[in-house]
């Protein structure tokens, strides 16, 4: 664990000046970057604020809390005050008033009574939402982006070996759960997992074992769980864990802002040839990713090939879930978000650029008896895909 | 820990029936409820799904997934499948199609693309905000509720209890963060914080020693802390326990959707006579609202009574926070989110009734040397206040 690590200046300035060429594109005369998330991506700082961004020029953060640390923690050059919402409109009139006329927002997360309150008092603008083109930017990591997913990755690893030690039969889900949110905020994690999409939420885990690998739930994910209440139904639950049962374990940590996201199916003594044949299959879909995926691919074609091979060997109706559990996708970019482009699905037919992170996550369900599936994360290259994960593809023995 | 406890039919039932009445007094048709929680609120599920609310009749969730996990879940007697998001317009068409003209929306949190989404295919519908009528609706807490709180006071006071054979000077903030967020895990929290208010976040604990008690950050709260990464720049650090220094801890934990929100002091060996004398001063203040609490007495009286007390003593510069940390409340209610009605707080003149449920945080915040505070959680009883929590209000001393 280092010590606190700002984001590099030229991390800042790079993200910039391409988003800059994206409104120049569009003909935009700037955006007004509200989100948390995408504010944390183009200044360095989540400090409440809002960040105006210019066609041309130099961004403007404006902060409301904390103005110090905000200076601190962004590399950008113009931070100023802004006592309350309401003075956000007189900033921007000394910022650049006259010219602020078709203006980006986040409308796929900002709230409407922003959306409202910002055509009230700026009722000559035009908003135009500008957020599938972020999503698309951040999408593309910098080496120090993947640095730091890397970092995550290692947490998640050890966290996954260290697992072995401690899961005993007749453990709850939930006990297990707790051990795996003190490993990984002792080892830097950063405290919470975000989703972009609206009401999507998660557990930094998901421990599903036996027929509770199978429970679906309002998560985008091939797997759910019963959670221990219909408040957060999903995750670990109050269920013991058996012999001879497969033991599903999702599990992701943040470092810096970037998530990693693993999924290992763990045992305490054996399972049914099935499901070992079934487990064979996930790996076998991960060599055929190996094989296939470099810069031009489709993300398409990955999905539709990894389906083909889950049907080939008969696992179509398991595939990627089951009955209304089934889910649209077997990969998703992660980054600042878990729910980041590329989606390895059948309608994404973005192809594979270098750079691209993407957690991918061949998983079959049977009712009744379990999740069965291996999550890797991967870094497109030059050449090929780099996986990032540490930690081997097998199932995970547990002694005793 | 018990099993999976559902929401009580006849509680939804009186939520329902209650907000209908507020429908009927704002004239409106019906409300379309799409945040999960406030649909969890109403119907009993958190499950992906739409709840469409007359004005008078049957409620109906229409679910995208998991249907068959929303039917277990919920009360509701009319619950039916939603295959994609635009089926919405043919089932609201089936539903009450030519009545629904005026009609309720959540602006404070739903997305700006959603509600153009909305007004694209219900192009007749006029659009009303009630947010504001859900949360002041939410405020008052029934029996069942005030139970779910206390299981959650219950966990966080075995968490401080513990916390005292646990802590050890030279420990980092980071590591008695892990070990609160694996008890909660352990003691059945369900594994994420929710708070309403857009952009803000929060991890489970803060663990703030010494100086890092006085550092502020953009999250709406007294104190802030150091996080260990500006993606999340709240909470504990990789900062070292010293003695003789106050260790603040802010501890929050959710058992069936409802959440308590605590504080309190800790100390290995000593602090200076004038850091004791506030910890008085804040406990003086619990003294003064449980005398002065009750239904009919404004909110923001609360606020000024305890203001005028740190006054007397020297503290104005250090309530609720120093400089720009300074933040105007001194309370919040508590429920299926954090930051709930009523405020404790200058502006606002709402008056207490029986059933709110709200944390009361009297903070002092001293630069360079920390925060102290005692942090509560009260239910307003038909005459007076009853305190939730189960921890004595001192400093906790750590032996050793």
């Amino acid at each position: 664990m280092t010590d606190i690590e700002n984001v590099p200046e030229v991390e800042v300035q790079k993200r910039i000046s391409r988003f800059q060429e994206i409104l120049a594109k569009k003909n935009l005369d700037g955006a007004l970057i509200m989100q948390n998330v995408d504010i944390f991506y183009f200044s360095g700082t989540i400090q409440n604020s809002i960040l105006f961004l210019p066609q041309r020029g130099e961004p403007c953060l404006m902060v409301q809390k904390s103005l110090d640390r905000a200076r601190e923690e962004s590399p950008l050059k113009n931070i100023v005050p802004m006592n309350n919402r309401k003075s956000l409109f007189q900033l921007i009139g000394e910022l650049d008033g006259d010219n602020f006329r078709s203006v980006g927002i986040e409308m796929d997360v900002l709230p409407t009574s922003y959306y409202l309150w910002l055509k009230e008092h700026l009722p000559t603008c035009q908003f135009v939402d500008v957020s599938e083109d972020i999503r698309r930017l951040r999408m593309i990591k910098s080496p120090y982006e993947v640095n730091q997913i890397r970092k995550a990755t290692e947490v998640v690893h050890w966290g996954f070996m260290k697992l072995g030690e401690i899961i005993k039969e007749g453990m709850t889900e939930l006990e297990v759960d707790a051990h795996l949110a003190f490993m990984a905020r002792r080892n830097g994690h950063m405290g919470i997992m975000r989703m972009r999409a609206w009401n999507q939420e998660m557990t930094i885990s998901h421990v599903l074992s036996g027929e509770n690998g199978a429970v679906t739930t309002f998560l985008n994910s091939p797997h759910g769980g019963t959670g221990n209440t219909p408040a957060m139904a999903q995750g670990a639950g109050n269920r013991r864990l058996r012999r001879n049962e497969p033991i599903g374990i999702d599990y992701g940590v943040g470092i810096n802002g970037y998530m990693s996201d693993q999924f290992r199916t763990f045992l305490i003594g054996e399972i049914s040839p099935d499901l070992e044949r079934a487990h064979d299959c996930c790996v076998r879909i991960h060599e055929m990713l190996q094989r296939e995926a470099r810069p031009g691919v489709p993300c398409s074609n990955l999905y539709f090939l990894s389906r083909g091979l889950a049907q080939k060997e008969g696992y179509g109706d398991f595939f990627m879930g089951y009955g209304e559990g089934q889910v649209p996708f077997i990969g998703h970019g992660i980054g600042l978000e878990i729910d980041e482009y590329p989606l390895i699905a059948p309608r994404f037919s973005q192809e594979l650029k270098e750079g691209m992170v993407f957690a991918f996550e061949p998983t079959l369900i049977f009712p009744g008896a379990g999740v069965i599936g291996v999550e890797d994360d991967y870094l497109v290259t030059a050449s090929g895909l780099e996986r990032l994960t540490l930690t081997d593809q097998g199932l995970i023995r547990i002694r005793g």
